[in-house]
């Protein structure tokens, strides 16, 4: 049998418009996540996007996160910097606190944490940036859950200083046989069919596996899922695979 | 008799280097001041540099404040720029929670927050952006202390709401008539006499008065004094007045 | 009789997208309008955006303006800075200069030069800084084209350093008395029924009066009129003010 | 014998003040080199600097080149960024082309291109991106010289491109047996010893080679020195190489 024993978060990459541009649905989204990890002004949002982002947050009562990401508005964070530990740690502490002002304002609590785009990648693998970035966290607070690419250094530097985390996967990208995702540049990084981006959820959170591109059965553990908040199909993609979890009975809430 | 019946803070602006630009001569003004407002990243400062200048904030036993400033580093935040009232609780807002995340994760307690350059100078005559920042000093934490022009509409607001607010008067700026600096544009606006500015900050502490352009005695009320970081002669100043004071028993501490 | 006497711009801004984020709807209005005014980098678009609309511009033989503005990306330049001129001087020279990199490159000729939001409401009232842009253009190219509130200080400064000048109307705007904007605060600012803003638009072009909210006829001189290039109907209304002058034998060039 | 059959060109970075912010001693260095590389806003400089330092660079009768670096002024455009090479030649275009706009508008003609800090290392190894880099150069102005390590990819690419080239040698560098610089990182990086320093380049210029720190001497060739414009000694030590090699009868003139 099979009645709630699973449960995982659905978090999405929120409060990412910045003055008068805007990106992403997030008032559609919303009622489908359990987490929210929200821009804080450096890749994108700005404060004005920030304080609004946490308000629907808290209204829609889904937690909150900060989302540090790189100095480079321009390239959206995307791109990766040869920044020293140090500075990731440095940019990451002003950015949860940029954050945190607005939450606490706003009679919330900051939840978690997660790095942005090439800061995020950049964390999976150097171990020196996914320590400083953790010891960033931990400093704030050592409640606060980390969220990392599934089974990656960010995760493992965030258990070794004594965070929570969360292993995160994706919903939408292809894995290969050693449980990292297939590079954006290859043809089939991404998954188009919702129906086999759904399933391929639902076996990573019940069974702990995901089917590499080379049709090999790989284990990765799925603390929560990632949806993408931007794209035409992104608030009924996040309507779905909501609905279909609670239909199977896996439990929806954040870390 | 005048044994230490008088207290006044010693406040200066710090921590306004950004990436590989110096500005000021922090280390060596930290050993006579009480107080340190610490730029935030918008007109000046940047993530490494707050974090340096807390610990050693720290170190000195000084009591740190934010300040927050305008979204022009080229300008320094000196330009002022048309924003509404939400606008200025938002900039204050992140800037506030930015630094914050600095001083908690070194141990430390925000204490205060004094706008910068010419969001100083709006909220100081500008109702409804002297309300907007109260608010959201008072939101971050209503035990903060306010500094503000002396007399002027941001203090007015910092009290309506509820905060501790300090009336800040200038050393080395003369006054006009109605208590407000001489404008900068103006010859007469600098006292480039070191004796005298130090004459006129004593007055203002023990009798609550200064000798306006025009001569005319006019009422101040003085609870910090804004020392200059910058200049040759920063520190020598600030050893003087320092050192003066505590000659003529006027007890040196934060609010 | 009525047959191709009268000539008009059609202006529109273009170019205002930003690294990820997407403004305005370019390829769509591109076919109606006879010049383009491209932003420089400050308050919106990027060098990869500047490139992309100086092509697009050369495509549909559309005359290229520089659109320079206030360095308030956040703000998208629509909020006024005290900048002396001076500071005006240096960042329209710095803008034009960048994006004629890019149209010299392509192969094409810079036409125009046509401040952006604060930056242009500033230099219409205050004739230090209209001074100070009709310097900059004039020394970038005497042969530029200044575009101009019609009948504002720019305009005036334009003229008197020998630089043709193009009197700007807008279509969906309402006007005083004096021939000034209605502000965009007031309720009635903004004309919204499309046959009004083209019937206006005729007027001015025809008849060089434009009906006041007050009732009054006022003379207005109109050069060029500046559509809108974001909104849902952008381009449909463009589509229509450009057919509808063809129809009236109305002549579309730049000036 | 050796009477001036040998030309070099000394070149230094200039105009990287910012704002408020001051780097550098631009007046005391300009009489002594015969290229100048100014900052153009991305990663140092700003409109006023670039304005005044065009002037200071014509006054002094010095080569003017553009000196594009990465958007990065907090890291002074030091940190690599994984940008792809349209993104190499948009910003160079973009940043050619906001200086050119000064040095035009003060009667001046844009004299070379030197790409800096990350970008000129990158440029140095990756072909992409130095192909992309000569291509903004060549269309701007084909006779424009680009200046590129000695012996580079972006040497070669300029070449190839059809744009004369200057080689770049360092005097205060050492270098290594394939004849690249040792990285800044390790311990004999720098040549401290001015006298050696000066040696070094001679011995570049007359010879066209260089001992590497191995003891090995290897060939390079040197059309242009580049000098440090930031440091107690810059200015003295600009004046020592330059009255040597006046002495020495070595012709000092731009490319």
């Amino acid at each position: 049998m099979d009645s709630g024993w699973y449960t995982v978060d659905l978090n999405c990459d929120m409060g990412e418009s910045y003055g008068a541009y805007q990106i992403g649905n997030d008032e559609a989204i919303f009622p489908y996540i359990t987490s929210a990890n929200i821009a804080c002004g450096f890749h994108a949002g700005d404060p004005a996007v920030m304080k609004k982002t946490v308000r629907l947050a808290l209204k829609h009562n889904v937690a909150i996160g900060a989302h540090p990401g790189l100095p480079d508005l321009q390239g959206f964070g995307r791109r990766e910097m040869s920044i020293i530990a140090e500075e990731a740690y440095d940019m990451v502490m002003y950015q949860i606190g940029a954050l945190n002002g607005f939450v606490q304002s706003e009679g919330g609590i900051l939840h978690h944490v997660k790095p942005h785009g090439a800061l995020y990648n950049m964390a999976a693998t150097h171990k020196n940036l996914a320590e400083a970035i953790a010891e960033a966290v931990y400093k704030v607070n050592p409640q606060l859950v980390l969220y990392g690419l599934s089974g990656s250094e960010l995760i493992l530097a965030g258990r070794n200083i004594g965070l929570q985390v969360a292993n995160e996967v994706f919903a939408d990208r292809t894995y290969q046989d050693n449980g990292t995702l297939t590079s954006r540049r290859a043809a089939n990084a991404l998954i188009t069919d919702e129906d086999m981006a759904v399933a391929q959820s639902l076996r990573m959170v019940k069974e702990g596996i995901v089917t590499a591109v080379s049709g090999t059965d790989v284990a990765i553990q799925a603390n929560t899922i990632c949806l993408h908040g931007d794209g035409v199909h992104a608030a009924s993609f996040a309507a779905k695979i909501h609905n279909l979890f609670k239909e199977k009975n896996i439990n929806l809430q954040a870390p």
